[in-house]
């Protein structure tokens, strides 16, 4: 596996466009296409919120059809706007299809942004012409541009893997941020790769990778109702055999896991990144548990951003965690500094640990003292500008 | 039911005293005792945290006991903080007991403030001459200033009822404040009465009211480690027959929805109250989910600082929240306005809505529309100021 620079562009066989609709603002890009010369195999992982977009429910549709196509705007979710969001989706992906010349059925589509307003169809029909002229293998930067909401960088990764000497390349893009966790904007996840790789072995090495990358970070996979993340793989004759996805797989990792970082580090308003590590619970889903808790925490992402070595919130937040949790077994560190050991308070330098907290990246263990559970998340503090960008957003 | 000014001090048979003891910080009241004249009946709601403070666990091992006083302080939790903690509040309770000539496991406590810092024993022994020294029934007010910690104001209420001609007073106090949800800081809230009432009428009354009250605003009710609540009632020969409890009830509710009302009003730097009500759930508990979903939501309570009617992110919430929702059922309203009808969007004037959103008070109401669920809870915005309060607390 080899690290790229970049994104998209690293993929043949594929084509992008960009172009600034309008959507909801001027000049800002908002309205994307990815074009493959061939059909692809795709798999997806969606929002389980009751309530999805219209292009969630498109996708839904579509995600085991032969896929050529992803059309994606930005500014508005297209979410909670009833049938005539559904059919200004439908429409919208048809017109695009027949003018590409795939069939109506074998493109996908994504929107996020704000929910419960109608798209601006006839100027998003307007502009196809455009998006279509648009079309070249190099505009893969603009797409991670287009999809961009209160994200204040485009997020691209890529890397190759070499199987039977020839070069296969694997590339993606994703749009955050809210504060990931506990109430994520929404995620949108576009991956590609130019190796026909057959649908069942994708479906199971992309969940499993979403397990370990976007699912802990956005800790609740079901929040927003736009939620998207999706594989694609050009359809084949020939897929690599099972032992070419050992090279895959770390390829297609890198990528998601990259990502998944850009997105933490893109949260709305954050200062740093903190790695939750959770051992010794009850089992790996307990321990899940307790990661969730504490990196959810309002109070104890608070006390990150105010560089608070306020660990009583970290073992209050394990406390109400649901899982087990014993006190007098329970340990808590800040790196490799011992805060609590064994449900005693250790003898700190609170001045020092300050200093720890001003880091952009530390790390917070809780060792249940139990079992042989580990989970880890990565999460982010709270700061003045998480309400700042909130507190404005649709008006 | 007649509502009264002030607090404790209504209630006769009690005598209180709070002092500035230095424990965590000079010059402010954060040592208080509660004594009553005659032994009480006590019922108490406690944290369902898996860590608890230790004097909570000291109420758990007593509050069956007959009770003549409550000990308290503000500005340390006594919380993860192991044998030695409990020891600590095992002396000063001991010590208080002494003093006041009653026996040592009648006296409850409770502590509020950081997590995981040692009580100062020493000096908190040294001042409870002191403390007995000013007991006295008109200082109930000072109490309710004592248990404060990042409360703004002092959280008081009082009624009395009258049964066959005799007149009798409930009085409570209270503190919060944290955003109360999601994350709450420790909610403390003590309640007196002069009706004798049986520990069994009291059990099931107190619980039913604080379902309605206190619950209905921290949301989860197991959050910090130190929540009590805690109603004293004196002990008698001869208990309040239960023909008059309908009279004892609603003075004992208007205490306590007071409380509630206080501590949400008080919320780490709420700038307004919302009310949250959802109709036509699957059922009430499903009911109870949209309504706990949407007021925990940080989008929706950062929308609500700023003034924004971004009502896709009630429905999100609502989506997520683990309840049966059908998009195409869910209706929302501003106060009387409709935002949502049946899942598509009314025609909405945004500026009008702004402005109701200005307003200090407003209500929220989640039409499922597929049964007859029902609930209610009171949330706040979140602000600057909850970030500018919990990012510095311990330091």
């Amino acid at each position: 596996m080899k690290i790229l620079n970049g994104g998209l562009e690293n993929v043949s066989g594929f084509s992008f466009s960009a172009i600034k609709c309008g959507i909801r603002y001027e000049d800002k890009l908002d309205y994307a296409l990815i074009l493959s010369e061939r059909p692809c195999n795709a798999v997806g992982v969606f929002t389980t919120n009751r309530i999805s977009a219209a292009p969630v429910k498109i996708c839904r549709e579509r995600i085991n059809n032969k896929i050529n196509a992803v059309l994606i705007n930005s500014t508005n979710a297209n979410a909670c706007t009833g049938l005539e969001g559904y059919d200004h989706a439908i429409n919208l992906t048809k017109d695009i299809a027949e003018k590409v010349n795939i069939p109506k059925d074998s493109i996908l589509t994504a929107s996020t942004g704000i929910i419960g307003r109608q798209l601006p169809i006839e100027k998003m029909l307007a502009s196809h012409q455009a998006l279509i002229k648009n079309l070249s293998q190099n505009n893969g930067h603009s797409v991670a541009q287009a999809i961009m909401t209160t994200d204040t960088i485009p997020k691209e990764a890529a890397a190759s893997f070499e199987y039977k000497g020839k070069v296969y390349s694997v590339a993606g893009i994703a749009k955050g941020s809210g504060m990931i966790s506990p109430n994520m904007a929404t995620l949108l996840a576009f991956i590609i790769t130019d190796a026909s790789i057959s649908k069942s072995d994708m479906d199971i090495i992309f969940k499993r990778i979403i397990k370990k990358t976007f699912n802990s970070i956005t800790i609740d996979g079901d929040m927003s109702t736009n939620d998207t993340a999706i594989l694609l793989s050009p359809d084949s004759n020939e897929y690599l055999p099972k032992e070419s996805l050992g090279e895959f797989e770390p390829a297609l990792e890198y990528v998601m896991s990259k990502l998944a970082e850009l997105l933490v580090f893109d949260g709305e308003g954050a200062t740093k990144s903190v790695r939750v590590n959770v051992i010794n619970a009850k089992n790996n889903d307990e321990a899940e548990l307790i990661a969730k808790a504490v990196s959810n925490s309002l109070l104890v992402k608070t006390a990150f951003f105010g560089n608070d070595p306020n660990w009583g919130r970290i073992a209050c937040a394990a406390g109400y965690s649901g899982a087990e949790v014993y006190e007098e077994k329970l340990s808590i560190y800040i790196n490799k500094t011992c805060l609590l050991l064994d449900g005693t308070p250790a003898d700190i330098d609170y001045k020092e640990l300050e200093n720890t907290l001003k880091e952009r990246n530390f790390s917070v263990t809780i060792d249940a003292g139990i079992g042989n559970g580990e989970a880890s998340m990565l999460t982010t503090d709270l700061s003045y500008d998480y309400v700042k960008i909130n507190a404005a957003y649709s008006t």
